[in-house]
């Protein structure tokens, strides 16, 4: 499938979840993750409200069926149906009449941003509103105003999806998307279609590696799976958070907490030789799940790489991050990274070379120019005089490419023929 | 009392000094540190003549009460109660007529700058001599010159002032100046003139650490302390070495020989964030008693915060380094420096986040806005995030401050706030 | 002598070697072997051929009388006895009438260097042929060519030189120079003569190190010396691998693998410090010796020394680099360089201050001057502080050097001064 090809699917999977609201809980959730279904084999997981998570507790679960204000005039003015960020996620049910003036105190807007509609939340204190385009505040007339709100917050479950596909080894890289925002198609779309796609392509191989999947509520979602799966945790060798993957903007990095894991190597290793523009940070406390996942107490080698960078660009969290904000291109070229950056995790081994006293003498094994006394250095050659004299167990294969200054792949297909003509291990 | 007043007190410490003929041992020292006795309450011993201290033996004393040389016209040519500096420190009593020619070996002067008096000592090896301006000595006409120095040098004491502030902790912090200088103000009495009300600063305050300030002769009194002091050393935990203090010059800080020292972070945090010009330098074998405090056998975490570096202004060790090359205003925002320094010492320390799987729940303490979605970051919930997640008991707060990049205030003031909800201890 | 007389004497002795058939075995090597024994009292070895040496086999040893080709009209278009490149090293006997076409397939000629005749060698894949220059391939008429190459190729030796001068200690310092190359001035002859003359002048001086120089075939020269000589490994403390040590070209040091090891310091040092041009590069597994020596399994602390950097030249391996190529003054700057390092190497060892606890009283052993307070510091003042500061067992002569910034020769004599006043050993 060509990479045009590839977005195009990536894009359709965006526009057939942007009109669910999804929130941390309840049935916009379930609704997405059966749609993910449909494309990779997702485990379902629903973790009861009360449990005990570290520090939180699993919250209620919240669900929405409409919501609405009317003006003076009996007019909708607020219509849940036409965008849901109109709501503030975890609204409680009301159905009242008040003057503008009370009314005023749950409506949230970005007046630097007159045209867009916020997105808001109020999760862990109880609350109703509304999130609307300044402009349209500005146009509301004194009066009073209808609020309807059929919502309920009870007793219920955390919803979770969670691929896990078993490689040669119980090693695993750790993958995981955030799935609780609602009409958001940068921030929680593109990361979704980016991994449900990278799932698909694994599905497809023999891989050295297990990965997992973790299609999870942010924040509360990531503290429930590490509290839950606290023995799995000493499995994770690699992971990554992604979020913001379909916009026009470069490449993130944004490091482990450790700041010298593999994953953090191969990822800029990979930006750096891909010819698009990038930038790397080291590790800092906010963001998406690597704030959990890099907890001290976990302190995993997980880092997050997105393209535009949480928080930076002026459509986050409002309804311009919308399906016109993100592209098929940009979604297949992130995939294409997060392909890359998987294969060198695969192929990225510590070998020993087997005659590590002298060189071995390649020419009686055919891998070495029969006339000898030319200057002009072939490329393969140097690669295996590289990789023979750097594997002593404490470099990979990526080390020695740096080292080298040798393509990647060029060590890998070395360190293959080395490895059959039974010089290397 | 304003930083002006303050300023001004600290002044007049150095006014009342100046007048005063200190050296390595005698009166002058005693005269001195019973001057600083009015202002802090100074300890005083008394080491006696021919002690051994390592590899050298406390001096005898010497004391001087006048000192002159008559020219051959009878009248007083150089006179030490004019300027103490007249007469080389150590000079052995003599009263004797000479001839222009034998008197010029005993004459010290500055070519280079002919109007200022050197200041010269001979504590180790017995002479007598005077020093003066070049423009005094070319003027001088042949004849017979009447030479007059009535000192004694005989089997006495070596006296220091030493003031030990107890605090919490037996952890102790080392504060040291060198009181042996006669009339040079930078070269001596600002420092004294720091420390002096940098005490008095702590003596009205509580302390985590306890404190220990020494007014000694240079070298060898620090030589002294150690050798008699030997068992407390190690309770050294920080240290500076004062001096050059009052003259209009940017900062100048000498790393300990350790070089990573947290007095040499600390001292470079301050300093950075001071507005202040300031040069920092490795530590380097010469200069003041950090020579002794770092020699290899002690290595202690000692630093040398001055003003102008030792040896770098042309007034250095002459006539010139007088009560009207330091001012009021930079011996004020010295001792600040030195507070700010003490300041963050007192505070920065190691923190243990008590929640380290994943973040605790800062929103149910109400650490954390109500309303979540908003991408304008408070810096308050920055600074919990940062000294939540590196709090791992390897950083301290100064740490997490320069890697947070944010004001090491902040980020004291959010540790207190989260050892106040139990989060850190 | 005069570095011109020296440098003479060395050329002189490239001249004697330059006419030599030398191979990787045979009679050129005994031959060249004997000369150098004229200037030192080389050991000759002797190695069975089909000895096993690790991955490798000692190979046959081949002999060369004469070779020739004659064109259709019976003169000598190609003359071994004219130029000894024009061989391919380790041709096997042939006498034999071939149409140009089929000789052509066994002509050698670099085409980017019409001029220039190639070297080029089969040592270990059987083959005859010839190398000569692309213009006279050019000229060839078509025609019946009658080829003569009178050569053996048979159980025999494979020779090397070693001389091994005990110094004080058994930690050795390794020198090797390859010496397989035929008529090839800089890239063979200048290390034999660098390096014999540096024996002559270890010769005639008592050292603290013990050294062994080889003069080796590269390659199977040195894997056979490790293979035999593996128990004295471990005494190498330090090495140079010399070449390319006559032409004009500013230096370059190769680190050893380690990278940072002594030699390392030391090369670097005495470069910095040359007032040459030079360039240093990280080690890297092609090259001369240095690869077996730095192979993972042995990573001996072997640096390589040239002038012009390996390949680089456009006279490399042709016979552009001929006696012409090289010049005396060249090859005495290079062995002035290659005694420097031995020099430091000879007396960089690691101190201890005997009274590391404070600084000991040097103006009673008339260490320091006696008139104090003088600011201008002497040289040897400051280098007796920093080496007494420093010496502590952890940093060599060199590393208080560089510490200080002072020269390695006052930091030298400083140290003996203060091990005579039983200051330091």
């Amino acid at each position: 499938m060509s990479g045009e090809q590839k977005g195009a699917l990536m894009y359709r999977l965006a526009e057939k979840l942007f009109p669910i609201c999804r929130s941390i809980t309840g049935d916009g959730v379930r609704e997405s993750l059966s749609i993910i279904q449909e494309y990779i084999p997702l485990e379902i997981h629903e973790v009861p409200s009360g449990t005990a998570v570290f520090d939180w507790t699993v919250p209620p679960e919240w669900n929405i069926r409409d919501a609405w204000v009317k003006g003076p005039d009996g007019k909708k003015i607020i219509d849940f149906k036409a965008n849901n960020l109109h709501i503030l996620q975890y609204s409680t049910p009301i159905h009242q009449i008040l003057e503008l003036e009370d009314l005023k105190k749950h409506l949230f807007t970005l007046p630097d941003q007159p045209d867009l509609i916020p997105y808001r939340t109020s999760y862990y204190q109880q609350n109703w509103g509304f999130c609307l385009a300044y402009r349209e505040l500005q146009r509301l007339p004194e009066g009073q105003y209808e609020v309807y709100i059929d919502a309920s917050l009870e007793e219920g479950h955390l919803t979770y999806g969670e691929l896990y596909l078993p490689g040669e080894s119980t090693n695993e890289v750790l993958l995981s998307a955030h799935i609780c925002h609602p009409a958001l198609a940068n921030d929680n779309l593109s990361g979704i279609s980016v991994l449900t796609f990278l799932a698909q392509w694994l599905l497809g191989q023999k891989n050295r590696y297990s990965y997992r999947f973790l299609f999870i509520p942010g924040t509360i979602g990531s503290i429930t799976w590490l509290a839950l799966n606290e023995p799995k945790v000493q499995n994770i060798q690699h992971g990554l958070v992604a979020s913001l993957l379909g916009d026009a903007g470069g490449f993130t990095y944004k490091r482990s907490r450790r700041g010298d894991a593999e994953i953090d190597k191969v990822a800029e290793y990979v930006l750096k030789h891909s010819g698009q523009p990038y930038q790397v940070f080291d590790f800092f406390p906010y963001g998406y799940d690597e704030r959990q996942f890099c907890s001290p107490g976990f302190n995993l080698p997980v880092g997050n790489l997105t393209r535009s960078s949480f928080g930076t660009y002026p459509e986050y969290h409002t309804s311009g991050d919308n399906l016109q904000f993100i592209q098929d291109k940009y979604l297949a070229e992130s995939l294409d990274i997060y392909q890359q950056i998987i294969t060198i995790l695969e192929h990225n081994v510590y070998c020993q070379n087997l005659n590590p006293k002298c060189e071995p003498q390649l020419g009686k094994r055919g891998l070495y120019d029969a006339i000898g006394g030319d200057s002009d250095q072939k490329k393969l050659q140097m690669a295996m005089l590289w990789v023979l004299n750097f594997s002593d167990g404490t470099m990979s294969l990526l080390d020695i490419a740096e080292r080298a200054k040798l393509p990647f792949n060029l060590i890998l297909k070395t360190s293959k023929l080395l490895i059959k003509y039974e010089l290397l291990v």
